[in-house]
């Protein structure tokens, strides 16, 4: 997956170095089971090129710091912290969802094994905070205690997460409360940091958190849409693997608690033990666009990115930034990115 | 195990009181797996006395803003951020170290799931720094910055010890290294976070993280005796765990290194493949015992407990606060508690 199309070049190229910089703080086993999961090595430690992710969280913070007037460099280490936050949270999450496959390669557990990849995902989340510590001042103080909080969410959203999976009675309102703390918070945190660190007043702080938190609700329901009809080209994931994993996905929570006779027997299919055969994943899939769950979150997202796109209209900022803000919204919930 | 007996009751129910406030800032998932792990409930959530561990950290930094002339209460938040850090690294080290048993009772990831530990342990160390945060001012900060170094050294040196086990040319230098960080990186930090909460002048914060490093390698130094000749009452884990499990601690490495028969004998039994029988355990004790790896770490011990009460002895403080120090780091370091 290539990377945010409107962050410029340079932004990138400046996240990139700082990102670098923050992995060689770290000792040599942490540091090659980061770098293999960050995408810059094979896993015998070999550089490798065009890996890593989309940097989506890391070019909303360069912009919240340039919707305060700040240059983008004042949310440095902000947007550095925000994307070894998110890394951190894959590298964990991969070991406890069991997902063998992560950006087209094995993941990192399965290649170093999972006590490697938690101490990684430790020592990530451990600089995250360091960076922001390094700078003086009572802005990055507060950057940190923003982006601790969001962590905290992001942890207790994945901590639902994993409970929903042995439960058959999850409602649609906790699902979306799980989505808001899982998405939503880092999401929120990544485009209040720039503007955070940048000293901006809190009314612009407020609506860029506002607007990072339903750009993450929106953000959250395209991948689970695409989680379950996207291409493994696109995901990165082999097909159906979240209806194999029989995550309680928003789209399926809003087919589940729909009430129809697709609903009931799709719970029929959830309450199936493991393995699921591939004609049943499929099945699986109808029952949940029959009983409209596919519409639904189709709806919501259009919804949430909506919402997002009013609360930047109603925030001071410069017209420019505020333009690129929208384009990253639009561009991250797009369906075929 | 009891409380460190030299630390005062009312400290004591200071932290504790401190401490439950930290976890109820935690979702309920978190919160059940790490109230278990820290001896406050039983499985199923009721409250159990008498659990918990010897609140060693926490007793350091109280008297590291004593001996800086401040009240304990200055260290409170450093106190109980040093305990919360412990706590998640034991949560992760026993996922990691297969580990079955903690302080007498089934480790917390054989009971509710490595998924849960795992993030039991990622919302214990993201609350710690999250309480430093929550004071304003330069000091929290920078008593934050001590304790994410104090974490990533600690995360290291966990990091390398899982190495060491897959090798089998570990020098004593490297272990010694390894140690310094695992162990040593935060109960410095514990004994220098008080005083830099409470704005001490830099030439006593860097007394107490020496004297803190100095007692950190006695103190595993005793840890690794214990784990090969100390009782399971004492230990609370199974007899003989730690070569059972293979751990290349202190006492093994410096047997290996001393170039003996006996050396190479043990060397060859490190090499066999699990499961290990009883009385091969029993005979790598001997072993270990008879290349003078015993004699070596009880010596070691010994030295750096020395060395820890030179750095002691050196500190402008009050020297009732000193004496108790001192105290502590006897009795921590005693063969029979």
């Amino acid at each position: 997956m290539t990377g945010v199309p409107l962050a410029t070049a340079a932004g990138r190229a400046l996240v990139d170095e700082a990102m670098r910089a923050a992995i060689e703080r770290l000792d040599p086993w942490t540091r090659r089971v980061t770098a293999y999961h960050l995408g810059w090595v094979d896993a015998d430690g070999r550089p490798v090129t065009g890996g890593g992710g989309k940097a989506l969280r890391p070019a909303l913070a360069l912009l919240s710091a340039r919707a305060a007037g700040a240059a983008p460099e004042t949310a440095l280490p902000g947007a550095v912290a925000v994307e070894l936050v998110h890394a951190f949270s894959l590298l964990h999450d991969d070991i406890m969802d069991g997902d063998r496959t992560r950006r087209h390669r094995p993941a990192a557990w399965t290649v170093f094994g999972p006590s490697a990849a938690i101490l990684g995902g430790d020592a990530l989340m451990t600089i995250a905070i360091e960076l922001l510590l390094d700078e003086d001042g009572p802005a990055a103080q507060r950057a940190a205690r923003v982006l601790t909080e969001a962590t905290r969410r992001l942890i207790a959203g994945q901590a639902r997460d994993l409970d929903f999976e042995s439960r058959d009675d999850v409602s649609l309102d906790e699902c979306l409360a799980m989505v808001a703390d899982k998405t939503g918070a880092l999401l929120a945190c990544s485009c209040a940091i720039g503007a955070t660190l940048a000293d901006a007043p809190p009314a612009l702080v407020d609506a860029l958190d506002r607007f990072g938190a339903e750009l993450g609700m929106a953000f959250q329901l395209v991948d689970d849409l695409l989680g379950i009809w996207g291409s493994p080209d696109t995901t990165g994931k082999p097909v159906l693997s979240d209806l194999r994993a029989r995550k309680k996905s928003l789209p399926v929570v809003a087919a589940l608690a729909a009430g129809t006779a697709e609903s009931r027997r799709l719970a029929e299919l959830y309450a199936r033990p493991a393995p699921r055969p591939e004609d049943e994943l499929r099945e699986t899939a109808r029952l949940i666009e029959a009983a409209g769950g596919r519409a639904w979150a189709e709806a919501q997202a259009a919804h949430r990115l909506e919402q997002a796109e009013t609360r930047l209209g109603r925030a001071r900022m410069d017209d420019g930034v505020r333009a690129e803000l929208r384009d990253i919204a639009r561009f991250v919930t797009a369906r075929d990115h």
